[in-house]
């Protein structure tokens, strides 16, 4: 097991009207707040009506940033900082899910300095300071409520790169599960995906002597392999939606990956595809992930076979660990269909052209990316040519 | 899944040579600190060398408190709060186990305060102020290190009781599994029932919904019973020691109970039986926690069924959920055993005269304790018999 520091700050508000204890903590923050959300959707549902009502009872001067989008413009977070600069925020509430809060996080820092904020993504720098971050959460899938990740498209370049920064953690996140009843399948299937993605991503790891880890990383795997389903069934679930709104705080909040190394290539991987085509990041992901597991398990065929069998329930018989892995691909594959997400990238119109260019956009300015198996370009476009 | 809030501030600092990080950490804080720590082995092991040390290097004045022994006793509190009051002390540093960490607590909460200390205990107060505690954790069982609670035993009358408030939660917790190392058999397996139970209490709960949860908390428990004969046999094997050490922080840190309520009844019953006998806290929980099993398994049987498959890997065949449970907690009572521990209170000198009077040292004021089943001083006598 390796030296580990942890320290999440944020405080979960959990629960149904969740949302009413907002007023409670925006006392804490000063008088001018940056509301940060998407579009529409939160006027329809009247969270929008609820937050802003709190706001004016709080006494707060609210200055507004809508318009985000999934896979969130370098643009607007500049348009962000421009308002906070000129007008001395102290808090940035963002209502939505990852792409409201990533514009929210990159404004917080971006606003505190004088550097284009930008150069944070594309030279790996780390911010130290930001304006604290508050959420009030619509979907399930990012983690970001939670995290020190912060992920941008920068609309001139295409490229979409991730900072991170204990600095810009949320303070506080409101998570009321009857909020996200109102995603549709899609939504639902590629958050749930998103969020299995995080816990495989912290799974594949060669470090030993961390199984705890591991133990409860697939605990969560099987809750939301589980309660997906459901939740597409039934979309007013309480319960299955509950069960995954935690699962994705947890998912990708680090307390899951203490100890050992995290694995990031099909993260990496899957946003230059969807920086590239305006993929929804769940889908990608996939079809990412198959293609990856495929191009890797050699390293250590084993940490698949257990997920066969713990996931998937596959019996263990006498099988040698590549059959396992075999069928457990296959296993998460049709669990991919069966949600309803596609699984191959022709399906979302890239060819064999594409693959030698997003290659280069995700390895990037690197040399290789993951560390379950270290990937070079040339890797990255034989698991992009698996996925085709 | 009920609401919840869920906040642990505690950083964690983990790992080899953790200790090492200390200065950063005092760093923080104001020049008077009080040193709290129990007897002589912290000095055998370099640790206290290397803590005043850098309380030196940090130019901190130091006031010592030492003497903590397991069972904490009121007066030694008492005793730190005077020291606290009279010199202004800005941060209370715990270098020990649970028993010298939550004399830091309530020594803590006990300044801030012209109320007797006594009092919060006595009357179920939660106290909402209390001067900064940080930890150097040398013994892995309480999960004192990050909780919010406090147990102690007022020497006068033997009442051991607890108190909670997120006030004394400490501030950064110094975990180094190396530290461990030279804790004996029986400390070692006492300490590994405490984590246990802390996690049994939190899983056997009637809320429905909290799925993940549950799976979270076998997860750990399949940790600590894989690793607890690991660190019986060889002591120094680092591994088996951080899995058990975090594990420990992790089933106590409330990560593991939100969304539902726990259960701590065993808990009140053994602090009323370690009191009385200053038995050591995990040999107690070793000897109740069957017998409340036994006691209050009808409530849910299909609870103890799926430990004994997960926990025990019984085969469930066709096997009913009574059949199951009795046979999980035949195989726990085994497990406690082959670590050592005793399972009957006769074993320890107490016997049917005693337990009226335990009984009611453990319901105390109250007329019930416990929410898988709630118990009345006559339950808790038949717990109290069957574990005789």
């Amino acid at each position: 097991m390796r030296n580990f520091e942890y320290n999440c700050p944020t405080k979960i508000i959990f629960g149904k009207n969740a949302e009413s204890e907002l007023l409670y903590e925006l006392r804490k923050y000063g008088d001018r707040v940056l509301l940060v959300y998407g579009g529409q959707s939160i006027k329809r549902s009247g969270l929008f009506e609820s937050v802003t009502m709190q706001l004016r009872e709080a006494n707060k001067a609210v200055f507004e940033l809508s318009g985000v989008l999934p896979n969130p413009r370098l643009s607007l977070v500049q348009k962000g900082i421009e308002i906070v600069k000129k007008n001395g925020v102290d808090l940035i509430l963002a209502v939505g899910g990852g792409s409201v809060i990533d514009t929210a996080k990159a404004i917080a820092f971006g606003a505190k300095t004088d550097d284009p904020v930008w150069d944070y993504f594309e030279n790996d720098r780390t911010p130290h300071k930001a304006i604290p971050v508050g959420v009030v959460l619509t979907f399930s899938a990012s983690g970001s409520e939670a995290s020190n990740s912060c992920v941008i498209t920068n609309d001139l370049t295409n490229v979409k790169r991730g900072v991170h920064g204990d600095c810009f953690i949320p303070r506080f996140a409101i998570l009321n599960p009857e909020r996200t009843f109102t995603l549709n399948k899609y939504q639902t299937a590629c958050g749930c995906t998103d969020i299995l993605a995080h816990l495989f991503e912290r799974y594949f790891s060669l470090d030993e002597g961390c199984e705890l880890t591991s133990n409860l990383l697939i605990a969560v795997m099987k809750t939301v392999i589980k309660y997906t389903p459901v939740a597409l069934a039934r979309p007013n679930d309480y319960n299955a939606r509950a069960e995954i709104m935690y699962a994705g705080t947890i998912a990708h909040n680090d307390s899951l990956s203490v100890g050992r190394r995290a694995d990031f290539a099909t993260h990496k991987i899957e946003h230059a595809v969807s920086a590239y085509n305006d993929l929804a990041h769940g889908e990608g992901l996939a079809i990412i992930f198959p293609a990856w597991m495929k191009y890797v398990y050699e390293v250590k065929p084993s940490m698949f076979a257990r997920l066969a069998v713990e996931l998937f329930g596959i019996e263990k018989g006498d099988k040698l660990d590549e059959q396992l892995t075999y069928e457990f691909i296959s296993k998460l594959e049709e669990f991919y269909k069966s949600i309803g997400l596609k699984t191959k990238l022709r399906e979302v119109g890239i060819d064999a052209n594409n693959v030698k260019f997003l290659a280069e956009l995700a390895v990037y300015k690197s040399t290789t990316i993951g560390n379950f198996k270290k990937l070079n370009v040339n890797d990255v476009m034989n698991i992009l040519k698996m996925a085709l």
